[in-house]
């Protein structure tokens, strides 16, 4: 039914200003409908519509780019600039963020997009097999091509944002914080690792192995849970789903949040505790500011808030003894004492299954003490590779050094190390220093949360999350990407990022 | 990733053609986009996203029309109709639906297109209220309104495609018949109800009710039979899903379709028979020709044409007793004998329910013998309202004649009557015929089959329809809409519409 959307009726009445708004709402609008396909293709999609799907999703995000390179938008955009002083500081800080958004569109040649769709895709599928077979020498040469065609557009994009290479890759992801903010909290949190990690996997030792949970845990039960734990963090049936997907994920849009997890008939607790942090990024989406929907100052403000946003519900929240106290008795009435005795379901028991730490091969698997040497790892290659200092043959030398020197540890094959990741065998660079700043900026805002509100941990211990809730709709969610990462903290906490706050929460919880 | 989907590299080398059927099956993708995200609406999403869905949907459609109607593609189309003759009969057909649907999509200004979105969903509206009351003067004036904005589009469109206003009305859903050809085969039809319904009637009330299903009927074993069914009919896994909805359809694309039944936990019958209904489009959109998909020659032939295929699986292949035979077994196997006892799943008892006759008024619910009434009241109607030969003010007094005319009974109000609908209300018009069209070509077809096809019955008591599939596959769905829909049939049995198929089917399972 063309024309019953008609966001701006009188095009040439309204303002430049709000004849940008319409134009973002209508580009936000196509990506709201490729983020439900994208969840379907992972969540439903029979498997023979796939390259289908493919088609769909491409000709969306062509349209999409399209309406953003449109030279009537850029003329709105210099216009609405020329008269930013009516402007309130929401709609001036949207309208930076639209300049911003449309210098990263345009910066790259066509060829250059096209050129590095069909690399990162071959890469990609040659990954595989490499991965499988943990034979680097397959993939190189298509990683060599990667990441030349990466430091083609990292330079290309750093001109165009004033920004170094790499800082420009990393600010497609989340904006306000670059690699020389970045470099010191690591090589301080590398440092804190050498002497915490050793303390730990001491005091560790000495403590009986936990009770693992035995049985068949039904699904269906499993998945009532996860329902019922949903709704009581605050997530609205209205807006969300729960299905299941081979990776949990959250997707879809601010009025339709999408998560899923999967079932381990063996053990319902990795179910529940994917959900958790699934769950976090969820509640955030849902508590986006209404009034800039479809907004680039209205959507979340990057990758590192929003991991901030999941871990302080799974790792800070839900991983406390507090809350573990509560979340066993609800395990007990789903599934009973099972063959494992009640004891499974208790505090201690829970709690030393799930913050069991572990030096390892395998990052996702990793927990959260370790989490960050990986990253750390990554961080260092990858700027190295972008700035040429490392070549890519060199990579799976230098990945098992890095590994030895910071955990101690040498993958017995690349498979588990240099190519377990598909990030970069797809492109994507500067993206996992943010994992572990979510992880930190978790732990500087539930530290701040906590001295607001004293009786936070007698909330969590009766499975009551509204305090909690409330305090980040006001102090995050509800600002949406009105603040770069550093001054969203700095607005939340009182201080830009600082990895005191994570370095005390794992000694409060590992070493006290 | 723009430019990850290059249809069309090089557009300058392409011929105009080639560079047309780009064009069209960019716009088909879109559309494949919006339909999965349709589906999702009715079987998926959360109900607090209908709002931006329907945002969504809207900017889909927008776009795909605004595709449609660029200069660009108006100058390839009159240039490919320029060199027309070097195109084989497929491409040449597909021309010509390519210049006919740019024909409709630039015969109504924007502005009437705009109007009728919003008339037609504020009288959408107030229908649902007037339904709920009973009160047809509450929705009247809107009714009016929608009705002077269809006869001038009616107008609009028949002056573009050389037709009448009724028929440019038809030809949106299916072409290749109009109202001409419709009317003596209505008539005659209405003439033989008026003698065949009383004899029905009559040996139906001479023999014995027969048993219903009575037990509490798992839904999840009703869909664990669902899914087996549609796989014994032919229906792909890895290409089609099954879900619930609270109204059975069938969407997706021909890679993807998906189908949805409904369960009551009293009776498996009406989630079986739906779900065959649907199983018998999917299988039509399964089997449109490859090479054509995304082109308007590749898409299925039309509503008609659409109906017949899921009425030749649900009326004729699986009403028959063969069929019935097979699938009391089946049916046995699922629920076992219950409190009913197992004669309820014996075929004569599933005929005796599966195809009770009687006169009633509401469309929807009605069987196969007295539908073609409730279609043929509705198209004498509408065209009369279209004409304007009919004031809308007039309708619930003309309803409940044509009735008592049709099927000798009285609404006792106008929800029963001319409220019961929400097709006029939400200003779809030339639409109703050809739900009987259907039926009468999936006798005309089933009879066709069968004359070739001396064993399909011994088949279907099998449960085996790879020889009617196959059938269809040749004779229908592998023509895409290569034919128009008297043509279609033409090639498929020799003749254009012939009601006296559809008259033998019923004179044969209810007369003989």
């Amino acid at each position: 039914m063309p024309g019953a959307f008609c966001i701006v009726t009188h095009p040439e009445a309204a303002s430049p200003y709000n004849r940008l708004a319409a134009r973002f709402r209508r580009i936000a609008t196509l990506n709201e409908a490729a983020g439900i396909l994208g969840w379907d293709a992972a969540a439903m999609m029979p498997p023979g519509a796939a390259a289908a799907r493919g088609d769909q999703l491409a000709v969306l995000a062509g349209v999409a780019h399209a309406e953003l390179v449109a030279p009537a938008l850029a003329e709105d955009l210099a216009a609405a600039e020329a008269s930013a002083a009516t402007l309130d500081p929401w709609q001036a800080e949207n309208l930076r963020l639209m300049r911003h958004g449309w210098r990263r569109a345009t910066a790259l040649p066509g060829d250059l997009v096209e050129a590095q769709a069909r690399t990162n895709a071959a890469c990609e599928t040659v990954w595989r097999e490499a991965r499988a077979g943990a034979d680097f020498a397959l993939v190189r040469p298509h990683l060599q091509a990667v990441f030349r065609l990466v430091r083609e557009s990292a330079a290309a994009l750093g001109e165009a944002l004033g920004l170094s290479p790499y800082d420009a890759l990393m600010d497609a992801n989340q904006r306000g914080i670059g690699a020389a903010d970045v470099a010191p909290i690591f090589a301080r949190t590398a440092a804190f690792l050498k002497t915490a990690l050793p303390a730990v996997e001491e005091r560790q030792a000495r403590r009986p192995a936990p009770r693992r949970p035995r049985g068949d845990f039904a699904e269906a039960t499993q998945e009532a849970l996860c329902r019922r734990l949903a709704a009581r963090l605050g997530l609205e049936p209205a807006h969300s789903r729960l299905d299941r997907s081979a990776h949990p994920f959250c997707g879809g849009s601010p009025s339709d949040v999408r998560i899923t997890t999967r079932y381990d008939p063996g053990n319902p607790l990795g179910a529940v505790f994917s959900l958790l942090h699934e769950t976090g990024h969820a509640l955030y989406e849902r508590g986006l500011p209404d009034a800039y929907a479809r907004q680039p100052v209205g959507e979340a403000a990057g990758m590192a808030a929003h991991e901030s946003q999941s871990l302080i519900i799974e790792m800070q929240a839900c991983r406390s003894d507090a809350f573990l106290g509560w979340l066993g008795g609800e395990l007990r009435e789903s599934f009973g004492a099972g063959p494992a005795g009640a004891e499974v379901w208790q505090a201690a028991n829970l709690g030393a299954l799930l913050r069991h730490v572990a030096r390892s091969f395998i990052r996702v698997d990793a927990d959260e003490m370790t989490y960050p040497a990986h990253v750390i790892l990554r961080f260092r290659l990858e700027q190295a590779l972008v700035s040429g200092d490392l070549a890519v043959a060199d990579l799976p030398g230098a990945w098992n050094e890095g590994m030895r020197d910071l955990l101690g540890i040498t993958p017995p094959d690349d498979a588990q190390g240099c190519l377990q990741d598909i990030h970069w065998y797809d492109g994507l660079v500067g993206y996992f220093p943010f994992y572990s700043l979510g992880a930190m900026a978790a732990a500087q805002l539930m530290a701040a949360a906590r001295r607001e509100m004293p009786a936070l941990d007698q909330d969590l211990a009766r499975g009551e999350f509204a305090a909690l809730l409330g305090w980040l709709r006001g102090h995050v969610h509800a600002l949406g990407n009105r603040h770069g990462f550093n001054d969203l903290l700095r607005q939340a906490t009182g201080k830009p990022l600082d990895p005191a706050d994570f370095e005390a929460h794992l000694t409060a919880r590992y070493l006290d």
